[in-house]
């Protein structure tokens, strides 16, 4: 399965994938998926939204007779210049799940899905986790139809384009009904299982998260003939507000993340008129993060700037006693919360029994071809994903 | 003749003056130009790189006879959104210093002449004084042709495209050899007059200045996921970079500025893989500007970064006998030194007798619609360049 995919989208100067939303090989990476389905006599359903859904057993069936089945997968997009691991580990792992079960002649007692959720990276519209989103309601069609990519495509056109159809766009009952449990498997992205020693993880929750934006006045002038005392420079409050970010963040000991910056006008020999920069930040206490935000205002008010809030994310549990029993399930396996959102959170936040395993990565790296992970600790995932959906579909509970 | 250039450029948006080199916009100025000279009986010549001389007398008798001519004006481009003064001024004072000689029954010894330089800011090709630097070959007819502009248009096409032929481009013997001095008035970039109380200065030197790239290694993560004590985090090189210029800027008392930053890949939720930004430094004494670029290495050292030095120009003196004559025929006017470059430096290092005068600018701002002269000053400029030809071409000194 991986040397099929090993190709698509690979960018040859970075190394890394472009996998995005709705393009060319967003189409491939779904024939892919298709052709698995196929391959293993899966009942393949796309919904509304374009998220497909391999079925092993009737998922209607099951929800009529009150027992809805197992989901597990996750995303084949990338990030732009992203590494293999991220989405495709947890759809490969899902079809190899079910091949281990074959092969141990398992008999679900429920069926058993695999996911595939489009536009979970939100590399080209700008929108995380859309596929999930809007199945959920989460995200509103009208929204959704309009977001626009960089050459001004809006999903509706790039949609259409793929052959789908934006004005069926909504929530989706029928598809939310058929999920009795969603576990999703994921490349960790981070070293914490590597310190441990450990191949594989449960996912307790993820982290309280947002998004700031900061603006710094200044005023236009000549980089060769203005006085220090007389400029007004942006650039000064920003880099203060970078420094202070970190040193706000070490202390309370969780993330922040000044990641873009936009300068105007930009030239080398002219004193900024204004310049902004956005602060991304995360941790286990929501509290603490906010504290660590206001630190940084204190910081920006020095400069007259102004932060103000794109997106708060509180935090996400994941369903306490799945996270037990998937833990107690693989050997006692550690338990671990993460920063970044995922499709098993939409559909968390959403009423759905969800939890998340994840596999070391040894580099720690993520959203980038460094991202990692040995055969061994796939297969370790692989077994772990066999053994929780036997557990899970096996029985009534 | 300020009326009539009021909107020649302007961008009703900014309030600002796009006026770029061999632009539709720079076609307009020149014929602006060539009416105002037509409107005087001034002979007007268009060298082979496209700067404009507009000439009361015979100047090629002129350099038969061994004394050569004196030439006023200076530029009437700008920089994206610069103001209206910077380079109209020096043009327009030009041709009401002619008229003012006039209404005076002056009589010339040497004839008179008014330049208007081509492609002054550099705004479309990044080389700033492409005019000057063309005909006196401090920039190469191949290196000229070649720059190109956001969009790709070569200079060499831009030229043909305004119906100049790029191919002649070269040192221009015969052009320089009219010019017996040069005097270019310009707004001053700064306060310096404002807070002296006086209305006109006479530049005395062009401070040393120079341009260093800074780039920042770092390692591409993700934001939500990535300890703070795993990340290599480019923007924070960046950050200490810009402090560091300006703290050692202010301690050896010169000017550093970093107004232009770039960031790979530059998303909110991405760590930066990498980073650059610029470093404008100039001052009075080339070594103190030099110990300032070597300070910012140290910090820069410290991030694994280096700096790389993309253009240094030494100081540049105007001619000291012209600058003293100056200042003591209009009244003892202060003598200052800028942090700009000028046409007039581009011909003073080419061996040209020549100076500067400046006009008193409130707002101490440059490169920006805020830049500005009142109407008492400007005509101050205008009797000073009327007394300064007076003197300079009246005589055979």
């Amino acid at each position: 399965m991986w040397r099929d995919l090993e190709t698509v989208g690979l960018d040859r100067d970075t190394g890394g994938y472009r996998r995005f939303a709705w393009s060319r090989t967003d189409h491939d990476l779904r024939e892919w998926f298709a052709g698995e389905s196929a391959a293993r006599g899966l009942d393949l359903t796309t919904d509304r939204m374009g998220n497909q859904w391999a079925w092993w057993g009737d998922p209607d069936a099951a929800v009529a007779a009150g027992d809805p089945g197992i989901v597990i997968g996750s995303h084949l997009d990338s990030v732009p210049d992203g590494g293999a691991f991220d989405g495709p580990l947890g759809v490969v792992s899902a079809f190899a799940a079910v091949d281990a079960l074959r092969e141990r002649d398992f008999a679900p007692h429920r069926p058993i899905g695999v996911v595939n959720f489009a536009d979970e990276e939100g590399a080209r519209f700008g929108v995380a986790c859309a596929g999930s989103r809007v199945i959920t309601g989460a995200l509103s069609p009208d929204r959704a139809r309009g977001l626009t990519d960089v050459d001004g495509i809006t999903m509706a056109e790039a949609m259409l384009r793929a052959g789908r159809d934006p004005d069926s766009l909504g929530r989706d009952e029928r598809t939310l009904a058929r999920i009795g449990a969603f576990v999703e498997l994921h490349i960790e992205q981070g070293r914490y299982l590597d310190d441990l020693g450990r191949a594989v993880a449960v996912g307790s929750d993820i982290w309280p998260h947002g998004r700031w934006r900061i603006d710094v006045p200044g005023a236009a002038n000549h980089a060769g003939t203005t006085a220090l005392d007389e400029r007004e420079d942006a650039m000064l409050g920003i880099a203060a507000t970078i420094i202070a970010a970190r040193r706000s963040a070490t202390e309370h000991q969780c993330l922040a993340t000044v990641g873009k910056v936009e300068v105007v006008p930009g030239a080398v020999n002219a004193i900024p008129a204004s310049a902004a920069c956005w602060l991304d930040a995360r941790g286990t206490d929501p509290d603490t993060v906010l504290r660590v935000v206001d630190e940084v205002r204190d910081v920006v008010g020095e400069f007259d700037g102004l932060v103000t809030r794109e997106s708060w994310t509180p935090v996400t549990h994941f369903d306490a006693a799945l996270v037990r029993r998937l833990s107690e399930r693989l050997d006692d396996a550690p338990v671990i919360g993460t920063g970044a959102g995922h499709d098993a959170g939409i559909l968390a936040n959403d009423g759905i029994r969800t939890a998340m395993l994840f596999v070391r990565n040894p580099t720690g790296v993520s959203h980038s071809p460094d991202e990692w992970a040995t055969a061994d600790d796939c297969l370790a995932g692989v077994g772990a994903l066999a053994d929780v959906v036997t557990d899970l579909a096996g029985s009534t509970g």
